[in-house]
Formats: C-alpha cells, sequence, structure tokens
C-alpha cells in the first residue's frame, strides 16, 4: 500500500485533545520547570521561606481558578487528581444513606459507577434521565425526574461523544427552586465555554486540568459554593490542626489531605494564563469554526454517520462518527497507520451514550480537536475519511 | 543584630526532605520535561502509537517500581497521588464492617484519620500500640494486640518524628502466622531502606514520591501482593470494560480510575534511575553517618533534648529536637531567618508521637536530610543550634 498521509511535513494530526491535549502551548511546561526548580517543597507546611512563598502561590491558582469559573471564594477551590476523583468526592460527600440522585444517560463512567456503587451498596437510589435526539437533557426532564426525596442532581456540561452542550443555567434554576444541589462536570467544557457557577446556581464544579485548560495531567479539582455541605472522603495531614482526630473543618484543608501536587497545579496555572492572554474568547470562536467545518465535512460523506448534529445550545468541538462497512477500531488504526491522524475509538467511558446511539458494543470514531488545530488538519481529516470510504467501496 | 548566616555562598540549607526532597537531582526534572513533551498523553487510552507508548512506558515504571519494593507482579502496582491516598485505600479497601485494625502510635495522621473515620462511622475498631522508649514497635507487643477479629495490621516502616526503623520482617512474620494482611507506610522509608515486600511478608505498601525516591509531589503509590483483596475506593473510567457498570477486577484498573499523572510518573521513573545508578546503597550509608553526626552533634548541646536516639534497628536521615527555652516554632523562624536553615518544627501530622515523647502540643524541630545534604550543612546546623543555646542563656 502506498503512504497516503495527505501531508507528509507533518505527519501527526492529534486529533485526541478530548482524551488530553497535546502538546502544551510552547512556553507552559517551561515555566511550570523553572517555578518548580525554585520552589518544589511542600507548599504551606513549613515556616520557612520557601514553603510560605509556596503556599501563597497555591492561594494564587485556587483565586485563578475559583475566577475562571465564577466561584466566590478560593478556599473553596480544592485539588483532586483528575476530573474522575472530583466526581467520586462530589458524590459521596454530598449524599447520605436513603438519598436519591438525578443524573443522565450522556454522563462518563466517573458518574455511572460512583452511582452504581453507591446503590449497590445500598447507600442511594438513582434516576438516568435520557437525552434527547438533539444530544440534550432539558431542564423539564430533570424537574421530572425529581422526587421528594432527591438530594443531588449531577450531570455533564458538555458530552465527550456527542459534543453537545447542557442548558445548565436552566437546570440550576430547577435545582434552586428545589433546594437541591447541582453537581457539574466540565471535563469536556472548561476551558472551551465560559462558566459561572453563581449565576447559573452551580452548586459544584468537577474540572480536569489536562484537557482544555491546558495543564498537565495529574490536575484537576472541585469547586464549591460557600453554602455546599460536603463530607471528606479522604483524611490524613493536612499541616494545620494536627491534633484533631478528624480533618479540619475548614476549605480547603477539610478535603485535601497530604502532600498537593505542586508540580501539576503550576503547569495548570500556566496553562490558565496562556489562555487568558491569548484572546480565549476569539480562540474559542476558531474552534467552533473548525469543528463545524468538520462536522460538515464528514456528514457530507456518503457512507459516514455523523452523530449529535441536530441544532442544539452548542457543541464543544468534537465530532464523533463512524464509517459503513469500517469497524471504528480498525477506522482508528487506519486514521493513525495510514494518515497519522489520532483519535479515540471505541465506548469513550460513556456507555450509556453509545447504547442511546446504537453504536454500542463497537462504539465510533471521535475527532477532537484542541486549542492548536488548524484548518489545514481538519480539511485533512475530512480527505482521510473520503478515501477511507472510496477504498472501502471498492474493496 | 549582626548577619549570623554561618555560610554566605550557600545561604539556604535545606532540612526539610522528610516533607519534600529539594531540590531535584540535575536532570530529573529535564529528562521529566522532554519525555512528556513527547508523549503527554493519556497513556494507553487510543489506538494510536502515542498513546500505546505511553502505555507501555507506564508499565515499564510499575515494573521498576514492583523491583524496588520486591513485589512479583507490576500490574499491582497502583498509582495514587499521594502516601494518604494509598493508605485510605488500603486501610478502606482491606477493612469490611467489624474488622479490628491493630495499629500504632507511631503513625502519621494518614494512618489515625481515615483509621478514626471508620470508627466513628460504626465500620471498624482499632487499637493502637504504643512504641517503646527506643521509638520501636516490637513484633512482640503488635502479637499481643492482635484479636479474634483482627484483619489488618498498619505501621509505619520509619517514624518521620523519632525516625526509629520499626523491625518489619518479625512483624511480618507475626501477621504471616495469623493469617493478617500487614500494611506498611514507607513514606520516610522508601529510598532510604531497602524493602522487600515479599520476604518480610508485606501484604500492602504505600510509598509517596516525593521524598526520597526523589520524584515530584502528586505521586504515589500502594503496591500489594497478588493474593490480596482489596476493593476500589473511587470509580470511573478506565479505559477497559467500558460497558461494566462496576470497576474491572483486573490490576491495575480495579483500583485506578481516570486518566493517570503522567507528569509526575515519568518524574518519580527518573527519581529511581537517578537512585539506582548513583549508587544506592552507598549513599544511604554517607547519609546514614552524617544524620549520626548532627543526631549526636545536638545531643552533646547542653540545653538540647533529641529524641529518638536510643539505639535500635537503624534510623532514617532525620533528627528532632528541642532548645530549652525557646518554643519549637520560634526556634524554626531563627534558623530559616538567621541562619538559612529550613527545618520543619511543630507536631509533624503524627500528634500521638509527640504526646508520647512529651512534646505536645508544641512539638519539636526536626533536621531531615536528602540526597544532597552536605558533611558541612550538617556542621552548620550544629554550630547555628549552638549559637541559640548560648543567645538564649545570656538572653
Amino acid at each position: 500500500m502506498e503512504n497516503k498521509k495527505p501531508n507528509m511535513d507533518n505527519p501527526f494530526i492529534y486529533m485526541d485533545h478530548a482524551a488530553t491535549t497535546f502538546p502544551r502551548p510552547s512556553g507552559v511546561l517551561d515555566r511550570m520547570t523553572a517555578r518548580y526548580r525554585r520552589m518544589g517543597c511542600s507548599p504551606g507546611r513549613g515556616g520557612y521561606d520557601m514553603a510560605v512563598e509556596a503556599g501563597q502561590y497555591i492561594h494564587q491558582v485556587r483565586q485563578r481558578i475559583a475566577a475562571w469559573f465564577g466561584a466566590p471564594d478560593p478556599d473553596r477551590v480544592v485539588f483532586t487528581s483528575n476530573a474522575t476523583d472530583a466526581l467520586n468526592l462530589a458524590i459521596s460527600g454530598m449524599t447520605r444513606p436513603g438519598d436519591h440522585v438525578v443524573s443522565t444517560t450522556l454522563e462518563h463512567n466517573s458518574v455511572l459507577r460512583p452511582l452504581y456503587h453507591l446503590r449497590q451498596s445500598g447507600r442511594i437510589d438513582y434516576t438516568l434521565v435520557e437525552f434527547d435526539s438533539r444530544g440534550i437533557v432539558t431542564p423539564e426532564a430533570i424537574a421530572r425526574a425529581i422526587r421528594d426525596h432527591t438530594r443531588l442532581v449531577v450531570i455533564n456540561h458538555a458530552s465527550n461523544v456527542l459534543g453537545t452542550v447542557q442548558p445548565i443555567a436552566g437546570i440550576g434554576q430547577i435545582c434552586r427552586n428545589r433546594g437541591i444541589p447541582l453537581v457539574i462536570d466540565t471535563a469536556q467544557s472548561a476551558g472551551f465555554i465560559p462558566i459561572d457557577m453563581e449565576s447559573w446556581h452551580v452548586s459544584a464544579l468537577a474540572f480536569t486540568g489536562h484537557k482544555a485548560l491546558l495543564g498537565p495531567t495529574g490536575t484537576g479539582g472541585l469547586v464549591t459554593l460557600p453554602d455546599v455541605r460536603i463530607s471528606p472522603t479522604r483524611f490524613g495531614g493536612t499541616g494545620v490542626e494536627s491534633l484533631r482526630l478528624d480533618q479540619p473543618e475548614a476549605f480547603p484543608h477539610r478535603l485535601e489531605t497530604g502532600t498537593l501536587n505542586l508540580l501539576g497545579i503550576i503547569g495548570l496555572d500556566e496553562g490558565l494564563i496562556f489562555l487568558e492572554t491569548s484572546g480565549f474568547r476569539k480562540t474559542l470562536q476558531r474552534k467552533a469554526a473548525l469543528a463545524s467545518q468538520l462536522r460538515q465535512g464528514l456528514a457530507a460523506i456518503g457512507g459516514v454517520t455523523v452523530y449529535g448534529t441536530a441544532p442544539g445550545p452548542g457543541h464543544v468541538p468534537l465530532v464523533t462518527c463512524n464509517i459503513d462497512g469500517i469497524h471504528p477500531s480498525d477506522a482508528g488504526m487506519i486514521l493513525d497507520g495510514d494518515y497519522g491522524i489520532a483519535v479515540r475509538t471505541g465506548l469513550h467511558c460513556a456507555p450509556l451514550v453509545h447504547e442511546a446511539i446504537g453504536t454500542s458494543p463497537g462504539g465510533a470514531v471521535r475527532f477532537s480537536l484542541g486549542w492548536n488545530t488548524t484548518q489545514k488538519e481538519v480539511e485533512q481529516s475530512i480527505e482521510a475519511v473520503k478515501e477511507m470510504v472510496s477504498e472501502t467501496s471498492l474493496s
């Protein structure tokens, strides 16, 4: 087979930003390492200057993150190792035995599995609301699922399979009216969509650092509004109130235990600074246009099915499709091997979405764009799929 | 006051390696960043070459860590965000309702607080064995505390306050005879003391990457022997078996969820490579000799009390003391401000040790040595304390 890579001077087209963004913007890793060389100790855990400085720096990062998400109290920004860790903390820490939880079939296993575990252990019950033909869970559908003993609503902000953005402000209004805390999973939306927890009435927000926020893997967090009651799920040293038998009451110590991932937090801070200084909203519009071009370009190819295309409140820049006659995992291997295009195939850890759109158990092929995706790469991706379709129909 | 910093060409003497080692050896951060630039994606979560390569690399790190600790199965090396995270996982995941746990008053809050939480929630009960006048918990003392329903023994390998090393092999033999899993906390020992889980009959080992293993903060893990039964405490995406409602059975996926801290794991790997190639055991002997010099030097100063000095099975290189007439937190500030020496003061998140040695609630002053500590720095530390004592007696 002759080499069909469409662009030999750029043989690697990374279309898996929804898993982890790659590469980081120039300078993010350099600045991260430089700062870590200078203050790579235990932040806030010693009385000497470097530890104090590192503790103050961490507080500044909390302030930046709080501002980013429209949260009023930086001490309510709690660092975790990823969004999954944050969602486990929110779901376990904000429910009590006998509670009912409302969530959706759009969720990632980072929500579905904690819920299932808590139900299996007899602690909670839950209802999963289905998304509509547009890939949206409406506020009305959430309202219908709420019962008298519903004590939590958990929903992802943007689907990691369909890319569809959920009407969080509308859902937040319903939750506020019913007095039920709303938790949102922003793994796919943070960095792509402006978020305002306070005006949307979002009680808790889980984020990850290593996707559109441009930080390294191993970073993430849970941000809560000041009135949110949440119990810790891990216990240990906090550097303060060491005589207490239990975790301190004050945030962030209540939910953070053991030494923080200072290296990763610096990297995340540098990613956020890059976003802030590089014209965040303008870049988003460009990414949305590129994703739209990819969505339409793929949908126009005969024999290609694109999912989640119906108009709605918007998309994050990812496009999921299947090609007639090619199993999605084969399609992924062909795209990587023959075209140098890295995509993510399979179920994307969101099995109920694929079940609903009829693509389970094989899944689908997901192209996801990032901060550095170019129009040329989008065009090459469309051309690659076109060629794959035509080769399949010839064989 | 004239400047008393004894060494103006090296004004910063870092004696807080037991909290976080600083700096990292030259090259560790550079090599970490270089590799992350090349493969900073989601390891093992995509079919494309870079994700596969990153997945294979992570497996190699698991192999290195398994070999480091004498564990037979690299898939039983599970990454966590720090030792506290690993200890929470071990204590929650290896106990069931009604179990009794044996631990010790030497423990850090990373063990004491999870145990307390589980007892408060009615799940387990536990006994804390006291250490003897040497700072040691003997196998016989552990044996006496074991009851019919004891299902776990948890002990730290080296005290983070006294530096004393516990007789793990002897305790392991008792646990094996009684069929009780033994969990050890190696936060202070890993990287200083050779460890052999299999021959010591250690069922589970918690480690952190950012101390004597020379990796960055945000790394650590739990290593278990193949026969250990342990339940997950976090649930979510694993990139495999996505249709399952619960966590996969196979390790490491059973206990690892969400995207791994690849950046930190690379840094930890580079720290381990540095230890392996720089003559690990020879360096240890030199550190032990320096710590011994510091211990004896401080103990010889009138008005200084050094804790944990009695002969025993050895020490990790840290020395904890108090100076008559100077509150430990003041001593820390004077050491930092006047002598450029960074120490850790207070309770060191190990309140019961300080209670037992009579230093609660103020705590003590801990000097802890690392890979790069020099004899000159040890001598300067002794001189600084001497001067502080003489100034105090003058005032």
